[in-house]
């Protein structure tokens, strides 16, 4: 142990992003380790406006494993915690700071409790996968903490363990959650199919959008669909695959069409499946059928794709424009018929990326309501335009993935007494 | 021709009903003879509540055929029109009235023209299968005044050509429409499964929903989804089979827990399917969906189903309660969930059979206020109760087929002038 009796603590901190899948991972064939019925591919979202960061702890003197979310204490004893400490532990090595002067040996790792804070950059409660980037970086920075020689990919096989989908928050840009094949699970994980610079183009943005009802849970309601529904053994065996090796071409020639094509229809079947389910499951609201009413009328009348869309378990609606000018035009789109309650200040309505709101020409709510209406919704009835049903809009794009951040003044623990700061 | 010069004219007036699928149509094989990808089974609503009334009448002093629906003329050019007219000349016979002192030939059919008026007895817009109802009267009163010696199966397989399901009007109770094999749609036609007198029991209670969005039309919906759903194939043929043959058992045994699952189930894929349309199709809405969980966490709170629900190309839902005390019940956790718009009378916000709401106990717009919330909600957050989401509601149950009305104050044209009353 270390030199310097029980006082010494060492620290990681790490910055994980969050996904969006645009081919969609719905259904289980294994509820213990976690194992999908099909693959799955997603973009990492820019973790300057969606992360979780988190900081690890290690000191002798604590005396239980320990964790806060948001500065406030969470449990630890949920089975997929459980699962990702007693599978990191089991990998650990000898870690030694010479500087500090401490020195862990491998088989220390079992009897040394940890302190684990959590912070996400975007509220949890909104449905954008906070679970995946949260469970990543608890996987990351536990690995860099306790000196893993794993790769990401074996890294997202863990992470894969705590919630599915975090295994895809490992890499940047685009990911493929591999189903695999193998029992055991060792197969199934993440590879990074291009880096976030392969396709810079892209710009997304998020509409959160007002929810009445509570939402059924992704675990217990996938659980139901892979159960109930007549129709998700035909999805994920005969119409994903395809959608994969398509979807990978679309990423691959930069080809939009088919990207926004594949991404909408999958979504859109995920939910299909979802109200195959008995009792049928309802993630879209009346919000999230105009965001797509709105997007299709125009790609419609492009005559080509300018904005693919993907709705995760919940309502809000994930939009990647084709670039940066579309994307423009999409917030025009968007506030004009989705315009804030009145006294919302335009700065915490649109959140991110400002420089899209300026691309827009969009300065001040009086600039909102100045909007012309666009052109293709001209000669149709304009659905009704209802104030407050999106609660902001979060401006971004596909970003790397995850990184150690050695600036202490990051870290969320305390270095004395190892608690939040 | 008839003996008194060419002022003599004949009237035939009949009724038909609506239905409500509860294994769902919804694709078709052949566009122009309108020949489904897979059966459907019906239940017939009672035409007291819910029908369509027809009058047609012939005369050699009419210049061409014409309609009027609700009092409007309506054009009859229409290929689906067009389909109807000309089969049934086709199979028009002699006819001689001697009262009247008239005669028709056979041949001369083709040449005289007809007058059509067309009554709904409830509110053409509100999505509730008026095509059906419409298109299957106009058939049966026109094979009366013909004197067609074609049953009511064959009857269907015109009706068909007009509007799909309007062939399953054709009879009263419960009715499978038989997708047949023939190229030229003489087997797709519609048989009786059951009278309306088998499963008197049952209660039906039929939610008119506001709709914010003008919907999709079924004929150009249904041809989406045929072309670019990847699983309305796996459905038609692997899916619906089986519960057809289920369902038909579900009937004949009185079986409520596997009718209402089936009926359930089955509406819930049909809107599925549209969901995994390009692009999608969204019939049910919000309040939809609320109906929807409030049914299903009743059903779940008694262990077995009270209520099996299911939606058509709309919003409406249509409610099938195992008997009359269940469907008392259900009106109050309607009428609880759903209240309307301050100042509405409870005499028009619950139409049909009232006696449903003297069970209920509720004797007027107070009483609705006064409903207790029903105690399988009392442990969960209740969702929102937002008034005059629900336009009003129509108490009914099955019902007969069509029937002549030989009573002439019923009908719907001048027998002078030959125009509407």
């Amino acid at each position: 142990m270390g030199a310097k009796s029980e006082k010494w603590m060492l620290m990681v901190t790490a910055r994980t992003p969050t996904n969006i899948a645009v081919i969609k991972y719905w259904g289980k064939r294994d509820e213990k380790l976690i194992l999908p019925i099909n693959d799955s591919i997603s973009v990492t979202l820019d973790p300057n406006h969606l992360c979780t960061t988190t900081t690890v702890s290690v000191s002798p003197s604590f005396v239980e494993d320990r964790m806060w979310l948001n500065g406030k204490e969470i449990s630890l004893q949920g089975g997929r915690f459980q699962s990702c400490l007693r599978e990191i532990r089991a990998r650990a090595n000898d870690v030694e700071d010479k500087k500090k002067g401490i020195k862990i040996k491998k088989e220390d790792w079992q009897k040394l409790h940890l302190h684990i804070a959590s912070y996400n950059n975007f509220p949890t409660a909104a449905g954008l996968a906070s679970s995946a980037a949260g469970l990543a970086c608890l996987v990351f920075s536990l690995a860099k903490l306790m000196n893993l020689k794993e790769d990401n990919s074996q890294l997202s096989a863990i992470a894969r363990q705590g919630s599915g989908s975090a295994c895809r928050s490992l890499y940047g840009g685009f990911v493929k959650w591999i189903m695999g094949k193998e029992e055991n699970g060792s197969d199934s994980l993440a590879v990074q199919l291009a880096d976030e610079k392969h396709w810079d183009d892209l710009v997304i943005i998020i509409a959160v959008v007002c929810a009445r009802q509570k939402e059924t849970s992704s675990t217990s309601g996938m659980r139901d669909t892979v159960e109930t529904s007549a129709l998700i053994q035909h999805r994920a065996k005969e119409v994903v695959p395809k959608r994969i090796i398509e979807m990978e071409n679309a990423i691959q020639n930069h080809d939009f069409p088919s990207f926004a094509r594949l991404a909408c229809t999958d979504s859109n079947q995920f939910h299909a499946v979802c109200l195959d389910t008995h009792p049928p499951i309802f993630y879209m609201n009346d919000t999230s059928h105009r965001i797509i009413s709105c997007v299709e009328k125009w790609n419609r009348a492009e005559g080509t794709p300018q904005v693919a869309y993907t709705f995760d378990a919940g309502p809000n609606a994930v939009m990647i424009a084709r670039n940066r000018k579309t994307a423009a035009l999409l917030l025009q789109r968007l506030l004009y018929n989705f315009p804030p309650q009145p006294g919302t200040d335009l700065d915490s309505y649109v959140i991110g990326d400002k420089s899209i709101l300026e691309d827009a020409g969009v300065k001040h709510m009086k600039g909102v309501e100045a909007l012309a209406p666009p052109p293709e919704t001209k000669d149709n009835i304009v659905g009704e335009k209802s104030k407050g049903d999106v609660s902001y809009f979060i401006c971004t794009r596909p970003g790397g993935g995850p990184v150690v951040l050695s600036d202490e003044t990051h870290a969320l623990l305390d270095p004395i007494t190892g608690l939040p700061n």
